[in-house]
This record gives structure tokens, sequence and C-alpha cells, in this order.
């Protein structure tokens, strides 16, 4: 079906639901009795046992199993800063993806400010509601100082899954390539395009496993240190731990040579000579969406050896339903207390190690998003590695 | 069933669920085209026609049909300040009403605060994913402050439950008492007992349809112009508008010669005696719960002509879930702006008509909480008041 296909049934689908959250009753309301079972005055009780004791909290509520998917609406999808209300879809839809794949109870929070305060101090006073917190769609590099005023000041999971859900996805799949053309990760260059809130993340995530040699660019090219155009506290932290060599130029000077490409920016960024100039067996990750940064068709013509997008019609696809659900479903089974650097590597391994060796190819580096076990594998390794941390509560 | 009997009960249900709530998808996700409708792409295209025309949250998103039930756990039930999650189970109680008697969706924001504006200012915050904000179970003099407060800061209903709900329908009860008796709201003497939320909503509202002798009552007895303890800034201000006659004194004192009598107080506080004190064909309406202040058995034989409980094993139940369902039905329905006093006015003649002279009796002056007529009927009503208003936008 053609974009405007799509766009034009999702309307209808829209405005014909009314919106696409339902709050139901998990316990059906009859008659009297019932009534006096879900109100007064038998609610009472409950509240009694969560008075005498907090932690009771999880056992009578729905608390455990909620989770509130805010945002300030200032980077939803491509569409940027289209503001809280504009952006409810998204979060509606993120909703519908946490019950769909992982049986989550999820709820939109739309903050109407920007002010990194606003949204902490907001989230932070309607926090008792809920089990965890996922971070959507706010603007770098606001968001970097949100999610961790949040985990500071909270004892439920802060996530923010543009940057987090996103980079798990990534190492799962370039693990799973770079077995495929016989590197290693300490060795490869690797170049990404984009310094938003996955690129940083994805950035860290891949260092935190021993990626030595990483390249961040945005739109004014190669991020270095001691470059002073369209900087940011972020990009300058990144410049300090990222590009040892200190290459300048634009992506098309810095991608020669390079055996990863992981694009998080925009349509057709990349060309076929870009590819030609890559080392050989090269890997393109072009997550830009809808339209990637180069076409697989393309990229493979030039030489890559594996090309993975954010679409569903070519293989490999990038899909951040497979890392949300199962990561918050891990966390939210054990009470984690957070969602730490540990928990998230166990998902991308767990996510890897769905594609065995017999299956590993070009056109299989990660497992598609329907497929069944990608949750409960991801969710059992999260809350394995939440309980080896020390963080998990139950 | 006992009272331990039925909490007991609770205690399990509410374990067994895992709490009360689910939340739902409208649109079903079976595939990775269902995926591309409630999610990307096709979400974008909602999200920008809202961009365009903010009206437009209204067809694509569920705003129009969601209510936050807002609480900081200062006044829950008979519980008194348990804090936001003790208060949970109630605000979640709140939302199964909501969805089982009027179709709306709602969800509880529990604020971890007790300051006023801190409340607002969340509140506000959060508010555009929301098409009306319930407060509920907020401690009086506060919750007053707040909802006038968050009236004028936003431009979709704003409702107090304890209050307001509670006034509309001891107003209906009290209309059509009134009319069994022969006596006219602006002749008799109303003494109430009870200057919390409640107590003084109702106050407000009676005086609003002509009651001009009205003597409100609390623990240090009859409130009056002048009187210095145990006062705040609201009961000297109802000092100004109640007990023309200035009486002090205990309940006791007050109570006789009334004609009606209106308990939101507390188990056993009006004796026989006092009954019998009152007026002939006294009316008495005896809430406070689970315990009245008397009960009718003993309040008929002491000479009432009519006694309302807010117990569901009596005749006349007082109960909430007359009010707020089709107060709320209606008001969004219509997409008002506010919940203004036309509109509770409204309600409470719509819930007084469902009693038809011929029915009318000593033990029928209220329609029952689960009449199905009672939601679309006020609800209509309450529409039908917001366009003449001037505040429906739909």
């Amino acid at each position: 079906m053609s974009d405007s296909g799509i766009y034009m049934e999702a309307l209808k689908a829209h405005a014909e639901a009314k919106g696409k959250l339902s709050v139901e009753s998990r316990i059906p309301v009859k008659d009297m009795h019932d009534l006096a079972v879900v109100y007064t005055p038998g609610v009472a009780e409950p509240c009694r046992k969560i008075k005498e004791n907090p932690e009771d909290v999880y056992t009578y509520t729905t608390k455990g199993n909620m989770v509130a998917v805010v945002t300030d609406g200032s980077a939803v999808l491509g569409l940027g800063d289209i503001g809280p209300a504009a952006g409810l879809p998204v979060m509606e839809g993120k909703a519908v993806l946490f019950k769909r794949f992982a049986g989550v109870d999820a709820f939109p929070i739309c903050v109407g400010s920007k002010d990194v305060d606003v949204i902490v101090e907001t989230t932070a006073m309607i926090a008792s509601g809920f089990g965890g917190v996922n971070l959507e769609d706010i603007a770098a590099p606001r968001c970097f100082e949100i999610e961790r005023k949040l985990k500071e000041r909270l004892d439920i999971p802060v996530f923010h899954d543009d940057q987090h859900g996103t980079a798990v996805i990534v190492l799962a799949g370039l693990l799973n390539s770079l077995k495929l053309v016989g590197k290693s990760i300490e060795d490869v260059k690797i170049v990404m395009n984009g310094a938003g809130a996955a690129g940083i993340a994805i950035c860290k995530l891949l260092q935190s496993v021993g990626a030595g040699n990483v390249i961040l660019c945005d739109r004014a090219g190669a991020i270095y240190e001691g470059r002073e155009t369209n900087m940011n506290w972020i990009k300058k932290e990144m410049a300090e731990e990222t590009n040892r060599g200190k290459e300048s130029g634009t992506l098309a000077d810095v991608i020669a040579g390079a055996d990863v490409f992981l694009g998080i920016s925009g349509p057709g960024l990349v060309t076929a000579d870009m590819v030609r100039s890559m080392a050989s067996n090269a890997v393109i990750f072009a997550m830009a969406n809808p339209t990637p940064e180069i076409y697989p068709d393309e990229a493979m013509k030039a030489g890559a050896a594996v090309v993975a997008t954010g679409r569903s019609d070519f293989p490999n696809q990038i899909n951040n339903c497979l890392g949300f659900p199962g990561i918050f479903r891990g966390a939210l089974d054990v009470r984690a207390s957070d969602i730490d650097e540990s928990m998230k590597l166990a998902a991308a391994y767990a996510l890897a190690g769905l594609v065995s060796d017999d299956e590993l190819s070009s056109e299989r580096i990660i497992p598609e998003a329907l497929d069944e076990r990608v949750v409960p594998t991801v969710a059992k390794a999260v809350a394995e590695a939440a309980r080896k941390a020390g963080i998990a509560r139950a």
C-alpha cells in the first residue's frame, strides 16, 4: 500500500474509533454487590492495606503493570515539535503496542511544557500510580537531562525508548551483522549520521561493548573535539568520547573506509558512491523513516554486505517493537527499580540470540517484529539481569 | 453480607485481578498492516491534522471521552489522609464506575503533594490529554481553591464530585421529599451537619434554588457569623451566607424545629430525641457511611416522614452513581468547556423527575443506582443546559 493509502486508512480508523484507547475494568460490575466490591464499602480494605504496607500497592492496584508514556510532543516521529495534543495519537499508539506485545497497560501523559524541570516535576508528582515511565518523542538534548533527573528521583524504571530501545535493537542487529561478515566490534570503523536522542544512545551502548572507533556526524559533518559550529553540551561530551582520530569533514569524507554506517538521519543522505568508498563487506543500517538514507537494493549493488532499514517492506527491519515491550515486561515482572546498562545489554544479546547461526544471512540479522519469541525471551533476560544487578524487588 | 465479609471479598478480588484497570485498544492489531495503521507510518496523519486544527484532537484521539480522576489522597472515603498510593484503589474504582455507568474512559492521577498550587500545576500540565477533570477525595477547604483555580485555567470541565455530585443528588432527593410532605424549599428550616466538601456544596446548591433558612453545623456546633472556634475561610464565608438568625449551640440545640436534617458527618450523631424535637413530617438524610447518623427505622419511629441514607440496604440511597456519570456524559457529549451551576441544577431536576408523582413515596424519593434511565436522562438535561448556557462546543 502506498504511503498516502495508509495515511488515509489510519485517519479513517482513528476517526471511527474516536481514538485508540479504552479504559476497562478487570472486575465485572453487574449488580449492587459487584459495586460494593469495586467501590464502597469494599474498596476501603485494599486502601487500608496499602496505607499499612506501601508495597501492597503492587498487589491491589494496576500500578505494577502500568506505564506512563510521557511526552512534551517536541520530537514526534519525523514531524518535529508539534506539541503535546498533536502528539497524542502517537502516545495512544505506543500504549496500544505495549498491550499488544507485552500485556503492559500504558497511558499517555502529554505535558504542556518543554521546560526540563516542569516535565520532571509533573512526571514525579504523578508517578505513584505507575510502575514505570516510558519517555517518548522528547527532543535532544533536553531528553537526556529529563531522563537523568527522573532516574535519580524515582524508584521505578525510567526509559527513553527513542534512545535506549533503538540502541538495544541496533546493537543486536550489528552484533549479528558483524558475525556474518567476520569482523569484530572492537576493530571496525563505525560512522553514524544523526546526533539526536537515538544517535547518542546508540553510540554510548556500542562503546559500552567495546566499539573503539566510532565517528558521530550531524548536519555539519563529523563531530570532533574542538569543533565549534552546531554544538551543544551532549555533542561536546560525545566529541571527547568518540572520533579518536579527530577526523573532520563531511559524512562523505569520513565514511570512506568505514566498515559500518548507522543512519538515524534523513532520506537519501547516503549515495552509492559513498557506499563504494567504504571497506569491503560494509554493513549499512539506513534507519531514516519512511525514506531511508539509501535504499537496500542500491546499497547492495554498491557492494554492501548487509542492509537494515526501519521499513517492514524490506528485510532486517529495525522495529522498536523488538525492544521496549520485552524490556518493560522484564523490568515490571521483577519490579525492578531501574532499567540499567546491564539490562539493556541483556536485551540486546537475547534479541541477537534469536537468530541462530544457521538462519543468519544478509537478509536475516534480526527477528521479525511479530516473532512471538521476542518479548518473552527479552523479558526473561532483562529480569535476570535486574536480579543479578540487585535491583529486582520481586 | 457483613461489612467484614465484603472487605475480605474485595481484598481477594483486587489481588486476583491485580488492580481493576486495563488499558485496551479500540482498534485491533493483528498484523504488520494493523501496526502501520495504529502506529508508524499511518499515525502521522492524525498528528498532522491535529497540528493544523487543534480541535481535531477530539476527532482522532480518546481525549473527548477521557476523564482524569485527580486526587491527593487526603480525604479518601472515611479513611482520611491516607496519601496518593493508598487512595489508588478508590480512584481505579471511580474509573470503573465511569465506564460501567456512562461509557466514559477515566484514569487515576494520584498527585504526590497536598500543596494547592502543585496539584493545580500538575493537573493543568497534563490536561491536554483529557476531556474533563474529576477531582476526588481532596480535603476541604483545599479542594475549593484547587477547583476554582483549575476552572479558571482549563477549557475543559473540572468537577469535584464529592462536592457537586453529592449536592445534585441531595437536591433531587430533597425536592421530591418536600413535594411528598407538602413543604416548600423557601420556607423550610434546614439543618446540616458536616462542613466538609459535600456539606458546603450542598449548602450552596440549596441556596441557589431559594432555600432561605439553612444552618450548617460542624463538630463545634452551629456555624454563625462571629463564631471563633474551629473556623476556616470557607466556614467564615458560609457563616455570612447562612444561619440568618445567628443560632448558636450544639446540633441538638439547633435541630429543634427543623424541617430537614442533612448529615454528611458521622455514625450515630442524631438521636431519636433530636428527631422528636424536629417539626412534624421531618425529612432526614443520614448519609454518613457505612453507619448513618441515625438508622431509618429509629428515625421513622421517632416521627420522621422520609429517611434517606448512603446505604444500598435501605430505601432512598443517596448513591453518587446517580450523579457524576450522567453529568460527565452530558458535558462530554457536547464538549462543554465547564460544568456550571445551570448544568448541575438541570441534573438535579432531571434526576428528581425520574420519580413520577404516582411512584413518589417515603420509600421512593430518588431512583435506584442501577436504574438504566438515570444516565441518559441526566446526560441529556446536562447537555441541553450547556447549550443554553453557551458553553457547548459540539
